[in-house]
């Protein structure tokens, strides 16, 4: 399955480390080829880096491994193609304006019989169940709050019922961010840490890297990094139960909730 | 002022020879080092590289001019920021989806008092007149065509009416592509050429780099390149009169017209 990599900060931060360690998943330790991508929230600017390539071979993930871009909010993907070619309309991270935000979405899983009504506002340009899901969720927001957004907790609740209503086709784990919080969805698979002071030295699972963030953080620094799969192997991560939808804001979890029907009542 | 550069083939080609001597304005050159950014149609996909950083100095600029992105249409700015901080979310050039269709804007000048009414779905994520103009752009084109675009003669005379409405603001030199076609409107300077069999060498203005297209290119081959001012000092290009739009298509010219209000009869 395809790999997600989300990061949420309460001052920039750059994701190299990380993304070294998810690099590797795209055709080096793991067998995911079919294209990769990352976007980063500056400011109320967003840049996306995309390649059709597999990450391990691409000089743009080089790039972005090499060049420390800082960011408060960053979503990476690594595809497995189930849906749609490999190319690069169906490379993720997606990117649409909503009520002149910037919106990332990332996801992985398999939807199947997803057919939602669009009103025609957010229209896929690729073929994957993925970008339909994600111009759905936006059709959805934009219809019930035309004017502006509404506010953190309200956001919350309608995404949780969204993330509900979608997961009924599949798995559908997802990242998604519009610069000032990440949401993390959990059907199957998703993992999380908090790093915040006292730091320490951590070990990427993928590769033989070592950092020691006492070097490179300041007293107040806290990052959330969410991942498919846990990339350290001497940190303690926490597994989202499936069926969690949670919201990161300034590096810490703000908020968390079952998106199982049978477990609907927070 | 700023600097356009964009790009219309028949074959996917890279611009990677144009965007040498077009990177060397953004700060060596000339003295434009209020960011810069180009965009790459792949398919229906769409890359955007941007960086609020000089093009001189940015990694990601030297990425793009060693990394050869085959496109069929290609859209690059360099920043001299007239209204808008120096910032990502004020780089072009600007992406919007509308039709399932990706758009990229880039603006050279300066629109003064232009405050058009927006429906609201497409907003200005930056604080600049130029994506605020092609907000009010793609904003027309949707809500006289809500289900699908209209055909290319039709898009072509509404874009005409469009820019010359917003160029009564200002200085509106732009180009506009969908991935099929590529639009370039000459408010003051914009000029072209057309390279066809029989090909030859080009030198660049900027720097002493010379390419044989005779070595590079097939007998079909044909590419067109726009740019607010010639980018090689061995062919000839052709100046786009003032108050001009013209469409490009699968490297050709295919269709010009008068925006100016007196000019307005074709």
């Amino acid at each position: 399955m395809c790999q997600l990599l989300g990061m949420n900060c309460n001052v920039p931060t750059d994701i190299c480390f990380s993304f070294t360690g998810f690099q590797a998943r795209g055709g080096l330790t793991d067998h995911h080829r079919d294209g990769w991508g990352i976007g980063f929230f500056e400011g109320r600017g967003v840049r996306v880096f995309l390649d059709p390539r597999a990450s391990i071979d691409s000089p743009v993930a080089e790039l972005v491994r090499q060049y420390p871009i800082r960011s408060l909010n960053a979503i990476a993907h690594i595809r497995k193609a189930t849906q749609g070619e490999v190319a690069l309309e169906n490379t993720h991270p997606f990117q649409r304006e909503l009520w002149g935000q910037q919106w990332l979405f990332a996801h992985n899983g398999n939807l199947a019989g997803f057919a939602p009504q669009l009103s025609g506002r957010f229209r896929p340009v690729g073929s994957t169940d993925s970008e339909l899901a994600f111009c759905h969720l936006l059709d959805a927001l934009a219809s019930r709050h035309p004017e502006a957004p509404p506010c953190a907790a309200q956001m919350f609740e309608e995404l949780r019922t969204l993330s509900a209503e979608i997961g009924a086709h599949g798995e559908f784990n997802f990242l998604l961010s519009n610069g000032e919080r990440l949401f993390a969805h959990c059907a199957t698979r998703l993992a999380f840490i908090i790093r915040q002071a006292p730091f320490a030295a951590a070990h990427l699972a993928d590769q033989d890297v070592t950092v020691d963030f006492r070097e490179l953080t300041g007293a107040e620094d806290r990052v959330a990094v969410i991942a498919t799969v846990p990339l350290t192997d001497n940190e303690v991560w926490q597994c989202l139960p499936p069926g969690t939808l949670m919201s990161f804001h300034h590096g810490a979890v703000e908020r968390s909730a079952a998106t199982l029907a049978a477990a609907s009542a927070k």
